[in-house]
């Protein structure tokens, strides 16, 4: 009896990526998966605070050799009003940090971080799927996490699943969202990282901070502090395999 | 025993308006459920070819009294292909009149329409969604209707639910998402229009037609010519109900 091969390198996959950790890790990932002549990444202008992230994902793009497409959402930033797309409205370090989900992701906290951007994960699925069809491409790969979602709905995995659906039948297209960070840790990601050989290009070339500072950061930030106590988890681990 | 009361006109809603027949006739159909001073409406600069029925929204609403949200979605352009959105590209008139679907909305014809543009409903959906919770409205009101829906996917009622729990989800936000003309062909649209009390307002103040003229239009493309016909089936049914 023949074995079973699953070869996954004739596919193809967009990646949608920030320049930020988790996404740009998911493209590292998705190159590894898929070869990175098969994969390219699309990012969205939305008006956000830390829009230099765009700047990291096309260098990053370039140095992978790995197109990258940029669509602008003039809209989004004139029906919402949160802190991450408006310079006026101060970040609210607390309710960003504090908020830890269940595992089921079901106790979404009454109000979430004023860092949210409302819907803004299905806007952004949506658009890479049209743009994913429109290549022929199936797999649209995200890096969305429940496990530190920080009280987002849209990052959970019951979201996801629900859009992969709705997505399948309003494109007519049989997609499949990869989130390869779903259930890992800040942690998790910055171990995944090293698995991948990329720990100091997502250590350098990122950019998660708030204002908008690539790599370590300004260090003061929401976003700052959340990606440095992962590091740290990271590192201590790390070091607890190694004695 | 007191009687049981559903009285819907606390609620608010929000219809997503295109300026055509089917939209406005939902827009009268909300305001005639909700109450004109509960409902606001929301429409889509996406490049479309008969973006003149923007203007026949904005009158329509501005004779109702009712606010109308026009969003610009500038990306759409550029990430689709199709007739509707580039004027470089005719109208393929027998695969937007051909297409017939089974009641199931089961079988999708191999090749859509030209003039389909992939995921705009979720897109609208999406964007309608964010503003409605914005302003606190938990109804969205949409014209899709799968029993004329000329082999776009997304105006089957199963994507219109599977859309609904994905909102609901990504959200975190109990939306309703009403669809009054699911079941109805174009001939029993114009009889709900009639029954409203505006069968000569959809008549002469919506646009329909791909060359952009208002009413009756062009009387020669796509979709002048389904507009028509169900004119034409409604007056016949009418007549034959009188006598």
């Amino acid at each position: 009896m023949g074995e079973i091969r699953c070869d996954n390198r004739t596919a193809s996959a967009l990646v949608l990526l920030s320049g930020g950790q988790d996404s740009t890790t998911c493209l590292y990932w998705a190159t590894r998966r898929y070869g990175r002549e098969n994969v390219s990444a699309i990012g969205f202008d939305y008006g956000q605070r830390h829009i230099e992230e765009l700047k990291c994902a096309q260098a990053i793009c370039n140095d992978l050799g790995v197109h990258f497409e940029v669509l602008a959402l003039p809209a989004v930033n004139s029906i919402t009003e949160n802190a991450l797309t408006r310079a006026e409205i101060p970040v609210d370090i607390a309710s960003v940090i504090a908020t830890k989900p269940k595992d089921d992701g079901s106790d979404l906290s009454p109000v979430p971080p004023n860092t949210l951007v409302e819907g803004r994960n299905l806007l952004f699925l949506t658009y890479a799927a049209i743009y994913a069809k429109s290549k022929e491409i199936k797999t649209l790969v995200t890096g969305v996490s429940q496990t530190d979602f920080s009280g987002y709905p849209d990052c959970r995995d019951v979201f996801i699943k629900s859009a992969n659906v709705t997505l399948n039948l309003g494109l007519d297209y049989p997609f499949v969202i990869e989130t390869p960070l779903m259930w890992l840790d800040k942690a998790q990601v910055w171990a995944l990282a090293q698995e991948l050989g990329v720990l100091n290009v997502i250590k350098e070339k990122t950019l998660t901070c708030y204002n908008g500072i690539t790599g370590t950061g300004c260090g003061n930030c929401p976003a700052c502090t959340l990606r440095r106590r992962g590091y740290e988890g990271f590192i201590k681990e790390s070091t607890v395999c190694t004695n």
